[in-house]
């Protein structure tokens, strides 16, 4: 049986966050915690009894600041971030392969999945996959900033994630339509971004979505390189 | 290890949808689903494989209308609600005490925690507790309507849910603030409307809320009494 996460929602930016908690129901990790949200994620570890492990992050995003750097210090935790992404001030630097681990006997594996960024990452654990932005629900990130490439993301996901279990619950990096959870099998069959498509017509039409530059990307990527501190901070 | 639930969320009402999967990774129930989100979450049963054995309710709402009836016509689950909320067209009336069986090896007790409602009840599995709206994170259920009562209410939290272990994760009925689970230990501890009141005091803090009446009430509890089927459908 799976063992689902919690899973948090922002609703300003719609970006999911997830809470770990391990089998002594005591230790925790975080992914892609959110700013304004920092209160709020500390009261939900503090009802629940748990002690941050790790933060974690899958990207440096353009679309919110994450509250990494302050969890960091609120809660002795360690910051655990993908090595591509330029976010130097984390103690973990993560390359595909590199195994997390937390409480008594917690894995999480990282998959290098390149494509909405460079660096982006995936995280295995209990047989879930938490997909940042890289694979979201009938859809994919995009591929146009911060060193994003269709090729890579049609490799990533059709290469990398397709080859998991059917059954593999996807908790992705974001979702607009009040959707929380799909698996790999069914974004196999169903994903309207890639299903049916080579590699070659999913680029041409991830080139043609033109789409607006994100709002915050300018404030958003600097501060997220930084662990959501102001600099010097 | 605790397993969770998913957790769904309706923007509008601020309800949340549980979907609780059994051992198998085949079968599961959904407790307290919302008429609009109807497609959304049958994709979600569609994407995870799942397939649907019972549909419960925590009570007849007045601030929604329930699915219920769309989701036992269309998957062929079983309507279990409540007995004493005057949803009649449910097959499964279900009294304090009762167990709700699915899947190889699932046990759903219910707890009948009557004050939100004089029917309301909350469910047990797995070492979790869906409270409905008697017991919400931090706060609790409106007492002043469908025979609501904070008498009784004040019984029902502080003599039955007060009384499992501290670590049990509770699952509200809906939260306003972005929160999403907390635990018996935290409320016990910190609620603020029940901690360091007597029933007196209680009782008397509900009745000076003053609140106004729901804008869909009367048309969602005679649609909810009837599963959100519309008369005769
Ligand atoms: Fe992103
Ligand atoms: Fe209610």
């Amino acid at each position: 049986m799976n063992v689902n996460p919690i899973q948090l929602f922002d609703s300003e930016s719609s970006t999911f966050t997830y809470i770990l908690v391990a089998d002594d129901e005591t230790s925790a990790v975080i992914i892609d915690p959110v700013d304004h949200n920092c209160e709020r994620d500390l009261a939900h570890l503090e009802r629940l009894g748990l002690k941050l492990a790790f933060v974690l992050e899958t990207h440096a995003h353009a679309d919110h600041v994450t509250s990494a750097g302050k969890l960091r210090e609120v809660t002795g935790a360690r910051a655990a971030v993908p090595s591509g992404c330029g976010i130097t001030p984390a103690e973990v630097q993560l390359s595909d392969g590199d195994i997390i681990r937390f409480g008594p006997d917690e894995r999480i594996e990282v998959l290098h999945t390149p494509g909405h960024t460079a660096g982006s990452v995936s995280y295995l654990w209990r047989g879930n996959v938490f997909t940042g932005d890289t694979l979201l629900i009938d859809g994919c990130g995009r591929t146009d900033f911060q060193s994003g490439s269709a090729h890579a993301l049609y490799e990533s996901v059709t290469g990398k994630l397709f080859t998991l279990a059917d059954a593999t619950p996807v908790w992705p990096g974001h979702d607009y339509k009040g959707q929380s959870v799909s698996t790999i099998g069914w974004e196999k069959r169903h994903n309207a971004r890639l299903v049916n498509r080579s590699e070659e017509d999913f680029c041409e039409l991830m080139a043609a979505l033109d789409l607006p530059k994100p709002t915050l990307i300018d404030i958003a990527v600097p501060a997220n390189k930084n662990l959501g501190l102001a600099d010097g901070a």
